[in-house]
């Protein structure tokens, strides 16, 4: 009995979001741990089953790192990017495209809930070009265009889509692109509520030397200030970074959550506390309510 | 935590009756204890945001008997069956389709399930007859169609459809039909999956008189030799041979709930054990597994 | 032969008002004299028939009264409104969506015009709010949002829309609306080219002592100096307020007609002459030519 | 007020044949005399207006003749059948296709009911080839196979077909097709509800030289028998094979009418006595009740 | 293989043009000699399987002049525009919808694609009224308005319209019209792609008793130049004419090209170089790319 | 002008096959020469626009003893079947889902005809079960059952699906199928008009060892003969059994033909001779003609 009042709680978020897109980039410890993983596969079918609409796009590093070594390539990294050849970039997409991407499909298939698993190639889904700020660090790419009816094709037909983090050049050739900042472009251009970033951290810390100063909400300005004050660990940049690209871009709610918990992405959904920290705009926040 | 944990244990009943659905005979204490009433509306809803599709039947005896009061009518019964004048007819009607279902469609509106209150002369849904094996009782009726077009037209455009158990005749005339009697006919017509009826028992027992002999399931074969046999207890007549009328009928399974208990709905559809008594067909039950 | 002249008579009306929905406030002496009433569910069944969408809207004030003193309550009245406490409301809804609703639904079913019988709440139809502009009379209320997709949800599949004024409140609690303002509401909401009231009288004098001064088109700037004036007899005075706000709601014409007329429906809708008094805005006349 | 009884005397008819089609061989008298043509127009816009599916058949026999001869060419005739070489075929076409079609389309457009003309060439409606039991006349045809899906596409979209008799042949070779032959192969493959042909006479008498002998109803055995009994006038035996074609291809009545009267169809369709010759099958009649 | 490659070579014209609407005037020379008529049967039904849209609008010239010697009547122009009494209208729509357009329908069904013959009077498709400009001439229309719906309905279904210059008047009495000048009002209300006029000519020549000066592009102010410099030569100026209405109503290209060289439709769509005279507006061009 | 007269030559294939669906199974030297790839890619792109349904499934077996290779593991093959132990078969889906699949697409998308890779776990594409008939060589699979489903998501909305051979187990492993048979798996459950089997050989030999034995068309019934006779090379034997597993599955025609031929796949489709051998059912052929 005690169940079911559980699920009671449950309503009013279930109504809230009924019929939303949210975009999860998955990754980081979530990634690894086979018992997290099976926690994050619920999650996501159970979203689907109870009238959310749910797309994953993943990354996969250390993945990607473990296959270059046993080709006997050594992973080189400028400014957090990986130093891309083309060798290297045919490595990402097998790993991504081929291995961490059908891994989830076939672990989603199994809750039940019937996944796609795309690159994006597939459709055109994200052009991209090379990134240059850094350099010349071969495929290493920035997107510049989304093209969102593939995404709409399947989810209207049931599918869970799962993107891996490639995008295509106009010659058809292949990009490493960040999965944080693919999540935020696809968010952007599928109108998402949503954009949900699992970490390896609780979330955003003021001071990020001290553990007790964990951010619980933070405002799209407060943000941008953070940004320019370099007060940021240097690993949550590309994630702040993202968050701010998706808020941009007309997504209603941004959340950086700890992937390490299981089923923190139902917390952050179904709870009124939520879970990490959360990057909003308020201006906007007015307009929704 | 634990609060997801537990959305996560309804998965896979969620996943199992996605999309079926579910004919609810409410009535009884749960009508009228106001936070049962709350506890069942709550359920319904919940049945309705998870992708199920509940329909709501309901009578209302007791706020027949007190109007009728209230305006100067003693009420009468043979073999159970209210004998219903003309004066008494326009009574029922005006309590079940005015005062029952509207109270049932603005408390399911309130929980976000919006709901459409019909009676069976909506769109001749319950076409009927007079019922005469108990002689003349006057406007008791007895189903002889079911039009479930409306049905149909509503749950496709998301209404959460409460039907009060009134039968209209060849004539336009009305009839007061037995609420467990009209869930079961309608359970047939939309194929579905189950008829649950909620009464103010714990379930059927083997031996009414031996409140230990409840029984968990019955096969249909079963029922029909209990039935036969006499052993049923009188009141439970009309509930067990509604089970089997919609048995017959091709639904798959039928369930006498306890409405006293809070969530007993959810309860019976998101549990292994379930609760009361389930009759079923288990040689329908082999083709669908 | 002369019969089917009389039909190709009726051609260029059909024609002209195909596909086009026409809001009719049912009430008067053509809900009480069985005969009135069969000429008007021919009528609406024709209308529903030769193409037009028929939209009925009715109160009930006459039975409720009857049915409040079989329960020995006296009806009271402030301003030509009844004082509604909370029985009184549950005596209004019985008898409005109970007994007048499922009536006509009945007869309009046996013309072959199958109907579904609502109340404001179903859907949520009708949003109200207490109306205390006469100061507190309890249940009495004002419309504050139509929500109008149920009844696209029916006409859609065929279905003749027949509604009762009863509004739902925010809490899900019953108002008494007048129907005249009801369907005033609802015609606006639903772009409806015609709002057509039944009332007892030939329709609008000049004069109101004066039966030879009927009026039989009046543009809006003159009636709403009639109102200014007080020149309108008090019984008149919500139905050209109707009259108002459906033109200021965009409908194209509305009609005060005589309900003691047989068939005065037809009469208006199928002949060059009409019936009653038309009020009009002129300004927008032209655009429609 | 007379004028809206009549329209209600009209209703039960409406309702019968809602949304069913009517395919009507347009010809004789009816289109040669202008006042009668104008009713004719009038009663298929009506048909349209109130929910029936009119598809207009026509031949076009005196406008030929006319042309030819204009043309400097004689008709010749062999067991009533025109021989038909190239150049008379090419006239036949001309005369049929685009003028008397383009003239019944301009006069329905006129009447509010948009219509669209076709010959049995366009989507190749009426597949023909050489009618060869009376010898080689030329380019008469006899119908091998109905393409109907061009109707279904038109009247989806609210237009009146209009069809000249003129079949296309395995080549693209045009045949001249016996009208009534032509509608009673469209009648029998768009399961018309009834085939009306238009006639010269008041129906078919049991002896027709005595023309109190018109028989008002006929079964398909009976009208078996009397053609096979030679009791047919030669002017009706096509006529009479069109209707047994058309039974015997499922259309449920067939109708042979007097064109001369005016608004002829209109009184076989809505009234209970109906006007001429009616031929049926018993069998189906009462499966269809 | 040499075949294939021929294929391929034709396939970056057909991803550009996929799903585009291209009006065709049809006339000339190509609608005279069979062999030149095969060929544009051909290429129109190409056009259609590899899925462009093409339209067909066709005059008739030559014909209707034979077709009235025959009935004794004389020709007679104003102004290169034909004199046109109710007897020869009568004959012009006989010829063109009665013989061209249906005989074209055929040609097109034999090669596999599925047409209808339209006129303007079908579905009201080309209203038109008086031409007054050159005085009295009698049944010489000009365009008034275009009512494309019709043709939606048929290519949505995947016919291929075939169009006679033949207009509606407000009375329904039948007009002349150019057959450039329709097709160029059908272009611009299908917001076509191309409109391709068919004539006699190599094109427009710059200095027009110059063979060698054909103009292979020209701009709309270059076109409006010619047109007030009078340098054009007279047969050419409605079709110049045509191009600037169809450019100034959207189109994207005119062409005026050679339909006495076999397949001149394909080559103009299907090659770089392309064929004859194109008539462009070089600032939307701009906005195209 | 040359050109386009070819495009006319393939008119007859274009209309004969419009709508249909071919599987193309692409492998071989066509997969590894770039020139033989990009005309493969081209062929396939012209399929798409004229209005054929390509379906590309794929292997990669000369890709992935590479991978193998580079990261130190050596193939080891049982009857011609990759001894796949699980190690093995994540290199087989890194390169086969990640790599080569990918390409393909980028490839067809450069083309532009938008596809989108999947492998067999995607929408539970292809599930399989392990091939024992060999004993026990690890993750090789059989197909047990298609779900097109999602392949008519993709083609409805004018996608080019391109699959590369890996099924999903029932507990969501991964298996390394046959590509020939899984394309013959996948054009029977897609009821495809064609199997087309690209090779690295002329087509089947009626005697293996004389090059100028080569079979041009087979039926059914002599390719099983052959199969028991044991006089078919070694290599072609799984590619017969795939032909007739698709032929025994309702697929009309089947083709093995020589992908070391540029454009081999447009000479087999639109020219009357095809090129390889044609393994068909004359029996079915009858019913199709």
């Amino acid at each position: 009995m005690q169940h079911v009042e559980m699920l009671i709680e449950a309503l009013p978020y279930i109504k809230r979001f009924a019929g939303q897109t949210m975009v999860v980039k998955y990754g980081g410890a979530a990634m690894l741990d086979e018992s997290l993983k099976a926690a994050v596969m619920q999650d996501i079918a159970l979203l689907h089953y109870v009238g959310l609409q749910p797309i994953v796009v993943h990354g996969g590093g250390p993945e990607v790192s473990d296959a270059m070594a046993r080709m006997g390539k050594t992973p080189q990294f400028v400014s957090g990017l990986r130093v891309t050849d083309s060798e290297t970039m045919e490595i990402v997409e097998m790993v991504l495209a081929g291995k961490t991407n059908k891994g989830i499909v076939a672990h989603l298939n199994q809750q039940g809930a019937t996944a796609v698993g795309l690159s994006g190639k597939d459709g055109n889904l994200i052009v991209a070009e090379q990134e240059t700020s850094k350099g010349d660090i071969g495929y290493v790419g920035k997107v510049v265009q989304i093209n969102p009816q593939l995404i709409h094709t399947l989810t209207r037909d049931g599918y869970v889509p799962v993107i891996s983090s490639v995008g295509i050049g106009r010659s058809g050739e292949s990009y490493n692109i960040n999965a944080d900042t693919a999540a935020a472009a696809l968010a952007a251009a599928l109108h998402a509520t949503k954009l949900i970033l699992m970490t390896d951290v609780e979330g955003l810390y003021r001071d990020f030397s001290d553990k007790s100063s964990l951010i619980s909400t933070l405002t799209l300005d407060e943000a941008r200030l953070m940004m320019s004050s370099r007060q940021i660990d240097r690993g949550m940049i590309p994630k702040i970074e993202s968050c701010i690209t998706a808020l941009d871009g007309g997504v209603a709610r941004t959340h950086i959550i700890d992937g390490r918990e299981p089923h923190a992405l139902l917390t952050e959904i179904f709870t009124d506390e939520g879970i990490g920290t959360m990057i909003y705009d308020p201006a906007r926040e007015e307009i929704n309510e």
